[in-house]
């Protein structure tokens, strides 16, 4: 007999496809799905292909959003002076609960990196010139990740945008170093808020 | 704005719902399928789908199944003569990757769990019971995990079947092949030196 019958089996690759997910975490869950309801393995599988087909990217800032324009844009009561720069959607969802930055974002879905074969012209940064070009923009937070990737980008980003007469500032380190944004703790995140520096 | 866009939030409470799922894990595995393509995204909510739809239990000993009858209920050179009882199908998955077993399996759905509120009514011991009746079935061995519920299963059963001539059998317990003495507890201990054996 095969190790696992069909339908099993590739439910279980399914779940090896996830990061963090191995072969033994992957067949716990698979085995759970089974002991499932049908109605919530339906509601399962329609979450996974809702979030997909329901989640684009803000036509402004890039960020994730289940319109043309996300929530953020969106509001009438975010101040657009100052954008603040992230690497990916999740950073904005960290920085969004500590609920002390009015202002707006830019996602660049990414960071520089040369050994990945990631550069200036694979991330939405042309898209970030385009917003400061009417002048209502005065300030930039950079909040890429205090990696050697995020730093390079927060770098690049300031040679290119300073020279535009914009104030640019990078998240103070609150964070810890060789950290994640995402796992950073609510405290944290907000003394990095107010801690930011004029680079 | 909430927390997360409606169709990520759904995504990530689905994922939440499996075991050993945490908030952080669920959100880093949503994010992992908005990485997806659509195509990605597909198979997986339909490997869900299938896998509820097309997984039944076999009408012979209730492993898991893709068909009426199970691989190794159908499986003509295996020996009917030994059925080996376990709680689970993923029991009878470790055991096939043995090849050691050339008999057959009955799967209980479960063990007696009295704080649970499981009696044996509630586990597939008359399926067992009625597999008994032919006189083909010469031993049973109970293969349940090592636990009070596994255990008071296993008590149970050899009173059920005992008084019908038929041989019952329990695994042997003992220490892990390649674990170490220090790191065995003290019941583990002990049934290693009740279940000596002479060389």
């Amino acid at each position: 007999m095969a190790e696992y019958i069909l339908p099993l089996e590739k439910l279980i690759e399914q779940f090896r496809r996830l990061p963090g997910i191995g072969k033994k975490t992957a067949i716990r869950l698979a085995f759970a799905v089974l002991d499932f309801s049908p109605e919530e393995a339906e509601a399962f599988a329609e979450a996974v292909r809702g979030a997909k087909e329901q989640v684009r990217t803000c036509s402004i800032c890039q960020n994730i959003s289940d319109g043309e324009i996300c929530s953020v844009c969106a509001d009438t009561n975010r101040d657009r002076s100052v954008i603040c720069v992230v690497e990916d959607a999740k950073a904005v969802m960290s920085l969004e609960k500590v609920k002390e930055y009015g202002g707006v974002y830019h996602v660049l879905h990414g960071a520089i990196s040369p050994m990945a074969g990631i550069g200036p012209d694979k991330l939405k940064i042309r898209e970030l010139i385009e917003r400061l070009g009417d002048g209502t923009v005065e300030e930039i937070i950079i909040a890429t990740n205090p990696t050697v990737e995020g730093e390079a980008t927060a770098m690049y980003l300031t040679k290119l945008i300073k020279p535009l007469g914009i104030k640019v500032s990078r998240l103070a380190y609150g964070i810890p170093v060789g950290g994640e944004l995402e796992y950073a703790d609510e405290v944290t995140l907000m003394r990095a808020i107010e801690g930011r520096r004029v680079m």
